[in-house]
């Protein structure tokens, strides 16, 4: 029961304040709940919240192909990093990622069907300057040989990167589509625990 | 009841079968449910699915810092639309966005405050050769003025990509933090409903 | 467990005692639970005590046309302002109000193809007495042009009645339909966080 | 599952489309889901579209003290009855209402010892010029001798105006505070089935 | 988390304990939760234990038509008022109790149709002795005038009979079945509440 | 949808009715859903409804002492039998019953102890002529020695009165508070399947 | 809410660690929750946790026909007591089991018609150098002839066992189908409490 | 609504004849819902009708360390196959089973350890003749190497087994603790889908 000596308004006008909040959030500068950007895989059997026991609010979430570190990456992670008070990046890749599904050539020639020349098209059409000069444009693809490795790679790129204050954490999971859980990258224990132990 | 004249390992093995598929859905090229690609902000207010009426598994999710074209996404979408069957791509760009709190050169002053020089700076640290040549970084940054007409800006570089196939539908919708619902770009009413009908 | 040296028909009476408050409350003189008086649109869409945070009980609820001050507002007002404890007062205005839908030339005639000569017509079928003189019937009818304003005046009403006590505190907000929010008069933030910062 | 040669967008918009009717849906003139409008009382213990059976948008619900006909119910109901496709209104009046829990001469001595002289008292702020010539103040303020009575008359008032069209339909119900449950006018079993039947 | 020294089997025997003590409770004269006996109509739309707030196991329930102190009421309450601790006995009487529903002429002819003489009928068919001597057979079946008076009897007939220890408390309410409440007898509020206050 | 040319009173008018049939259910001669009246203990283990798979308002209850027939089971039986449409009676009896739990002499000490000479003692305060003439106190009593037994002599008891309509189905069960469930007379399992099959 | 000063990483590895326990728990030696094996018969009525009162991982729970001691029972008791910590043993037998369903005499047909000599039947197709000797075959299929008795021989063959520890505790309880309840040997109730107590 | 032609005891009736049947299930010789018998391993971590998609009453459940084929098994499926109309069997092995996590001496070590002299111990305290020949007694405790290979020899032992009618379907499944899953035996992914597709 509500003292009667208060006055309801009161209770109104905070949670018009806390809405206010809310929707200008980024307006004001309020970080994020954790702190927290997340890079994922596009993959649409990933649950990046649920996977890491976050709600709604919690924490930025970069996904693109892969999960790879990419210009974008840097992009968006130099931005919230710099200007939003971010501290901490967890990279998450995952089994069965279409990036290990076709050999590198299979990809070069089903591109080249769609595009023509590769090496003059244009990468961004709304910055039509960015190019990879000399490299392959499968550097630019970042077909994937093996997903633990790629995923320890990934948070080697974001520590090294200037755009990135160095004492933001960066940390890397695999989540196993197969199980719906998250390991250590070289964490995987099926193999293992089918056999007797040595 | 099942009839006892068949045997239950039937009905495991279709189980056993149907999670197969989950579990190795990119290595046997099974597309989305809805053959979607969705491209949003990273903003952690957002929920991606939620907001189209989608379930795990309906659609792949793109995420970056404004929800902007970039050739991450290119990269991305142009996997997945020529090995994927993806045939759709929806963008979701927000009210305030991030990407709408500060002027040019208060971004550029803040990345210099970390990088030193920008012209120098390492845009992808696994593709060191992509570079943007002559554009200035704040193009690669790509700040907002207008989340509407941001919105449709991003539809229409996607519609040109040479990467993407031409059969691709491709629509946007501006996401409004202050009341949870999408709407059409330039379908804001607030302003409209609060004074007399002309 | 009930201590077996007591007896149920205590546990009963008290019971039965708070259910005859209930439903004795305004005989016995007993105020609401917040000592309110919300003052509202008669709109479908306005869920009232769900939009204050109230529960069944919490407080009289006046609802009208555009939730605009009248005699009849000060009739309600000064009767339980003065006879039952009241000692607030919130006015909820909301965007979308029929009141803003059509210009007041309009209004006469479709209300003077309905009525005919509407200086002669009866206002108050109980009260046949009341009359407005010499004022416009489009005075009476008290038409909207911008919902902030006239939340603001509806609450500047309030504050002069001589039939309301001054120790009464009188605050006002708008009902935001296409958000189904409430915010402070002129605290709309839609059309502000679509573009950028200034 | 969605057939893959529909495009998700479509769904989208019709949703977006629903949202936006709900929005501006007075100034698109669609009517409430009953085309009703209900009066009732301001009374905190009157559950209004629980009580007749309704949802969030079936009813237009005119509230104030008694639930009695004012001009101002007269002003809402013509407006909503000719420029709204209303064509139905229900009155709701309850039994323990505070209009019975005074004498008129004890609500005519409350109201001077707060507003003085009430001959001169302005009885709507914003629109002075409304006056109730010679009646008497108390014929203004509309107390209550019998629920049930004046339930049937507030009734024939509403069918009675001429601002209100001759095909609406005019209802009235008892609504028992003690029970939670709605009853015709006169309907009140509670004497009968304490006793043998004659 | 158990402590790994107890024994799980020790939890069982509890459990085991607990369920014998349920299935040999009278066995073992354990008297019911509340030491309470009720007494009430056997009308099917009372529901005994939902009515005074009690949980299965809290009360001995004795019922038959209008929930009237009988021979079979004294029998009853004096076995568990003296063998099984019970203390406290309520009486539950109901409005539009079909006690009320005939006049005690209609009721004679009824049973004559059946029975033929009732003065040489058999009252109860395992105690052919029982006789109610020059006694009206009408004041064996005990119909109702008035359910607020016949309440109040009934706990008179309780406190009066030497069957029952003089410290057991006995109570009575009237059930509304048109509200679904309990009332003290003659607390009937429904009359008052709809008619101007004296 | 409601079709707008319907009327919402018309169903607040179905509502009402409905309502009304059940507080007068008694008074306009509606018999119970399933025209059945149940006899059963007034052990407070017992959930009569639904052991017998009813809902409220499905059946009379009659529950005295012991589930037995008695004068006031006659009495009430007779009532509803022949003047509210009831055609079944089905009796409960249960395992552990209290009516079990002592030898004659014990329960005939325990109220000579209560009531002094038992001989001239008052059955029923409220008809003091009742008597059982030169019957034992023990046979009014009623006490039980095996309840299968007992439950098959109060369905033959019932059987028999000439207060009871020939064509009232008569049915008995036995409800074992060790299970929960109930079982024909004499269909106690528990011992049989406890040893091999002969 | 998380302190903003921790990192989000660190409640992620906290839960990759504890599924790893989990998936790994035979390998790293982890005991079950309670330090308990159960043995319980193989009947497919008999909910073994949910009658003890465990959860998943609380308990090994060996099941075979009948829940006797074999010497597949010795050698995985042998193996958890003395590899994985467990102390306690519980062994559930149950009324209506099979094996109290027929005669020695028709097993041993029925094994015949369908194995031929039974005495040179191969008992164990992994181990064919098992055998039984001049032992009877029906000594092997151990029917039983009475649950009670059954079910306190096999807690003491357990406790006799060489493979067992002495500290290990061992306990039996009867499970009855009929009641859905466990139950201590010899500790069955129905019969009792269906008559007068002596 | 039950037609009030009909009685309700004929519902009972049926009530207490089908509790009846689920009581005396095994003497009345009615077959499990699925005709189905589990061989699984005690392992507290395996939730066995859950991963197989059952419900309590639809299948037997064996379970023994390690999920092997036993004499006991042989004993168990030779019962309920030739006597309960069982015509299926399915084999539960699952990953980290304890069986694979020591050398056979260490097991050799602990057991002696415990027991002494292994050749002369008494394998079956209820049937002392049981002996293994010639044969290792690590041959008896049936450790396990790989757990595919092991769910596809048990299910071929079943195959072999005299006591087992030809027509009796088997198939096995190997769980996966760590992903909660069952899996065909050589169907493990995890490993394939971390790696790019050859």
């Amino acid at each position: 029961m509500t003292d009667s000596t208060d006055h309801h308004h009161e209770q109104v006008d905070t949670t018009v304040a806390e809405r206010d909040d809310w929707a200008r959030r980024r307006r004001k500068g309020i970080p994020t709940g954790e702190n927290l950007l997340v890079i994922a895989c596009m993959d649409e059997r990933i649950p990046v919240e649920k996977a890491l026991g976050l709600e709604l609010g919690d924490a930025q979430i970069f996904r693109n192909a892969g999960g790879k570190v990419t210009d974008d990456v840097i992009r968006s992670a130099a931005l919230t990093t710099n200007f939003f008070d971010t501290d901490e990046i967890i990279v998450i890749n995952h089994t069965d990622c279409g990036m290990m599904s076709a050999a590198n050539e299979d990809v070069r020639e089903g591109l080249e069907a769609q595009v023509g020349d590769l090496d003059s098209a244009t990468l961004d059409p709304s910055l039509p300057e960015l190019s990879i000069g000399d490299a392959d444009l499968l550097d630019w693809v970042k077909m994937t040989d093996d997903i633990d490795e790629a995923c320890a790679a990934q948070v080697e790129y974001l520590r090294q990167s200037e755009f990135i204050p160095d004492d933001v954490t960066v940390s890397g999971y695999v989540y196993e589509v197969e199980s719906g859980h998250l390991r250590e990258p070289n964490g995987r224990i099926a193999e293992e625990i089918s056999e007797r132990q040595a």
